[in-house]
């Protein structure tokens, strides 16, 4: 065809350009004002991913995206993009790369400010909204003007791995549009090379110096995909590391310089002396959030060396701007000295505790439930932890294998794991998520079992029947607001369909007997209630007091 | 105690002016920084009503309100507040009065961008997207400017009929603060007396020479509780009335008067026929929505002779700025010299037709099922209508007694029903409610169905099986995007709880059978799935025609 046939719309070159980011599901909910363009994209090689509601279709596109370097959730105006925004807002919080695009009525009616249906103020007030929790957005108000605005948008989604928003009016999806150049998007961004320089020569002779250097590897390193240039720079430098929570998953954690997570005073304590009492600490995209600060328990500025983010380096009290992260790993790793890890390091017994017998009569306590799902994860396996006392547990467990855990350690959304594990098993049909999510989470997004039903998905999903908000219970005076109504949640998958294994189990036996059949049904969806009381893990009962102490003044 | 008592603090003052404004219960959930204010709320004359999730508070309190005068759901920071958004995005378009309270971290936290959990962008985020969807909005900074703010928000929820939104940090909760002075909310608004004057006259001496002047009652009737004056003006002139779609249940609909629901070119045909040759239409808060204008079929404004809205009254191409809607109605009903609507218009039979007769062994058909829910319907219940075919259907339903029928007109988010049900049990406890809601809507909110039998409320839900978007497959060609996973719904209420009659209905006489069996169950949760396979009613049949022709343009 010529580039000028009439056949070739808004709406191809947009599917297009997604399909060659690298989406190949589209999760979402119709509406008439987005039917035009799902029409087109149901006929390309994306494949349509209905979900019983917007926002678990924001969830499930955003584990997709964190997987898959790009996530896309098609929803229609307004009762969608409403419905959706949570999930937004959690992927701007956490930096996770996902294209929403809303259908809109059509342009005459814009114009006019016509009253109609899913209309709330101004036709203008979606946009202007989603201006504030994307990093860039457009209207695409026509052909002219659409292939330039869906190029910018897609290339800063990429670039900053944040949300963008792309709104199409329902009879611009079907005008007649130029056919796309070749996909030349711009994505890196450079650092002065003579700042990089003069900041890797300081940072190399400080490492030089120092008695016990360590590096504490955050976020960043994460979202940006540089967790492979990151361990390289750990290994050849030989220096111990730590993740903090959010960044947990970025690298392994079997490997022996692996020091686990570090949360402030919420760490372990081995973790915690070795990252505070280290003479020479870089940080590699860390973030200052409460969480990962142990609830603002770590020691602030006096304590970091070096903090490299994403465009700047400090160290001491002075900065380098415009030194890309990337960039500052990449040249560490050539420029500074090896270490010798093992002579000033005491080693972290860098794996599950396998030790652990069950006693099959043994009622199921928190921590023991715990402990046995970190010795039943495996390299095939990807940990999808939702928030509430389940978030506070996996900071314990060591996940060997990168990029097999994924939880929202920051926006802490609850009911974001289930969703989200939809996006995880499209991604990577390779792998089996497992999920663990409370009972208070789970009953906030619980319809998506459903959808991973119906997508033959083969996730294990943990739901931790802690009888209600446990972390509130446990961080508050307890109320009747933390109160749920029991469901039998091990009765519902068979309602969304058939196919699943379901279990409820309150010994440690029925636990194995459980887990035994997951295994041996490794195609199949398998959902295990685990009833552990109003017991907390052991990260949780740390937390308790530190909360008390610190959070509340 | 004195005025100075440290004990009494902003989230007393809080709490008690919501009570003073009618509030009854609080919608929600709970999260850390909300825990403070629900500590004082708990123990208040106001009940917690905890929800699955915060959309689903805000659909409930969007019910409450549209009953009791005033809705309240309590959510947390961020993730519940852009959760809930969208049904706060409703009230806003539909001039609800929902009154939103968020919790948010700390005064000390905000004043430095500390990274907290649940922060998406800054601090001011959801401040600033909360003030383009209210009305009015506050931050309560601290306990001196607090009582002010909320007394003003409380007051412009009440006056404008539309939400409004509190954010209280979690110090400033507890913090000491005066105790209120006696209520005197000024909610009025007033007319200028001359200008009233001379509309009036001029409408009256209009409505003398008219041949068949006839009444069209709209929204802002319905929503400013001008229903009772509206009826006395209608009555005591004698004029025939049709309701849009929006302001259906505003008024009773077996009246002598009563020329049914008046939707365009979707109307039935004796409605639309005595509205549009009418040579004197009044007008009584219409709104030109798509949807009550018959998507845009019903003729502009060349019909028109007087439209009056909240606070102006336009007469043919003239306008009387600042005359308020209800000294508009009352005035006229004094003025106006009685017509004699017998000589002059048709009767419209207006009952339900009780002729219908079950046929036991017959499938159920779309038109037959609605059809029997309106025989079905009596005063003690109110009828809360889902979005998609089930909105259609209703349009063509008698509702005998005022304000028992509700649903969501203009803004039409799918998955409204089943929560407002909870809301309208909480709101009248003397009425029961019927929902009528699609599979597609049900989906979207389905764990709600867990909170009615919770609180023990004893509605009637018809889950409309359809098998998927029905309304989608009628007005586009249809695509597998409107297809749905099918559930096995009648046995979705078990899971959440006990106590609830389910049915599954495929025939007539299977209707019939549950229909007796909710009739004899009273005090129960009766869920009837009616599968009527993908046959839509005859209004969606009109409806479809008519958008392919007018409005896909």
């Amino acid at each position: 065809m010529s580039s000028h046939d009439t056949s070739y719309t808004v709406s191809d070159y947009l599917v297009q350009r997604l399909g060659e980011i690298g989406i190949e599901h589209a999760f979402g909910v119709p509406g008439d004002y987005t039917l035009d363009f799902l029409d087109r994209l149901v006929h390309s090689p994306i494949a349509w991913i209905g979900n019983c509601n917007e926002l678990n279709a924001g969830y499930a596109a955003d584990g997709y995206a964190r997987l898959k370097g790009a996530g896309l959730a098609v929803i229609t105006y307004a009762v969608g993009g409403f419905s959706i925004l949570n999930a937004v807002a959690g992927a701007y919080a956490e930096h996770v790369p996902l294209v929403v695009i809303s259908g809109a009525p059509a342009m005459a009616r814009r114009q006019t400010q016509a009253l109609v249906h899913h209309l709330a103020g101004d036709h203008d007030m979606q946009l202007e909204i989603y201006r504030k929790l994307t990093v860039d957005c457009a209207l695409l108000a026509g052909p002219r003007t659409a292939p330039d605005e869906i190029d910018r948008v897609l290339t800063n989604c990429l670039s900053w791995k944040r949300p963008v928003y792309l709104e199409l009016p329902m009879d611009v999806a079907q005008m007649p549009c130029r056919r796309p150049e070749p996909l030349s998007f711009q994505l890196d961004k450079v650092s002065d090379p003579l700042a990089l320089d003069e900041c890797l020569v300081e940072v190399a002779r400080r490492l030089d110096e120092a008695r016990n250097p360590a590096v504490l590897v955050g976020t960043e390193v994460s979202r940006f995909g540089i967790g492979p240039a990151a361990l390289h720079l750990i290994e050849r430098l030989e220096l111990p590391y730590a993740m903090t929570v959010s960044a947990k998953g970025c690298l392994p954690e079997f490997h022996p310089q692996c020091l686990g997570v570090y949360q402030g005073a919420l760490s372990q304590p081995e973790t915690r002396a070795q990252i505070e009492e280290s003479d020479c600490l870089i940080e590699l995209g860390v973030w200052l959030t409460d969480w990962d600060t142990g609830l603002y328990t770590s020691p602030q500025a006096q304590r970091v060396f070096v903090r490299a983010n994403l465009d700047q380096v400090r160290i001491g009290y002075h900065l380098y701007p415009g030194v890309q992260l990337e960039d500052f790993v990449r040249g560490l790793a050539d420029q500074a000295k090896p270490r010798h890890f093992r002579d000033s390091h005491p080693m972290r017994p860098s794996a599950p505790d396998h030790s652990h017998l069950p006693q099959p009569s043994q009622p199921l306590s928190a921590a023991r439930f715990y402990r046995r799902v970190e010795t039943f994860l495996d390299d095939s396996m990807i940990l999808v932890s939702d928030i509430g006392d389940v978030v506070c547990a996996v900071a314990d467990m060591h996940i060997q294998e990168a990029n097999n855990f994924l939880t929202q350690a920051y926006y802490m959304s609850i009911g974001y794991a289930t969703p989200a594990a939809l996006g995880v098993s499209l991604a990577r049909p390779d792998k089996r998520p497992v999920v663990l999510a409370g009972d208070g989470a789970f009953q906030m997004t619980a319809q998506e079992v459903s959808t991973l039903l119906r997508q033959g998905c083969r996730p294990i999903l943990f739901l931790v029947n802690n009888d209600g908000y446990l972390i509130e219970r446990y961080l508050h005076e307890d109320q009747v607001y933390n109160d749920l109504q029991p469901w039998k949640y091990a009765e519902l998958p068979h309602v969304f369909g058939d196919g699943a294994l379901t279990f409820r189990v309150t010994t440690e036996g029925e636990l194995e007997h459980a887990l035994a059949a997951a295994l041996a049904a490794p195609d199949s969806l398998v959902f295990i209630e685990a009833c552990v009381g109003r017991d907390a893990s052991e990260a949780l009962k740390r937390i308790g007091a530190t909360y008390q102490k610190n959070y509340r003044k």
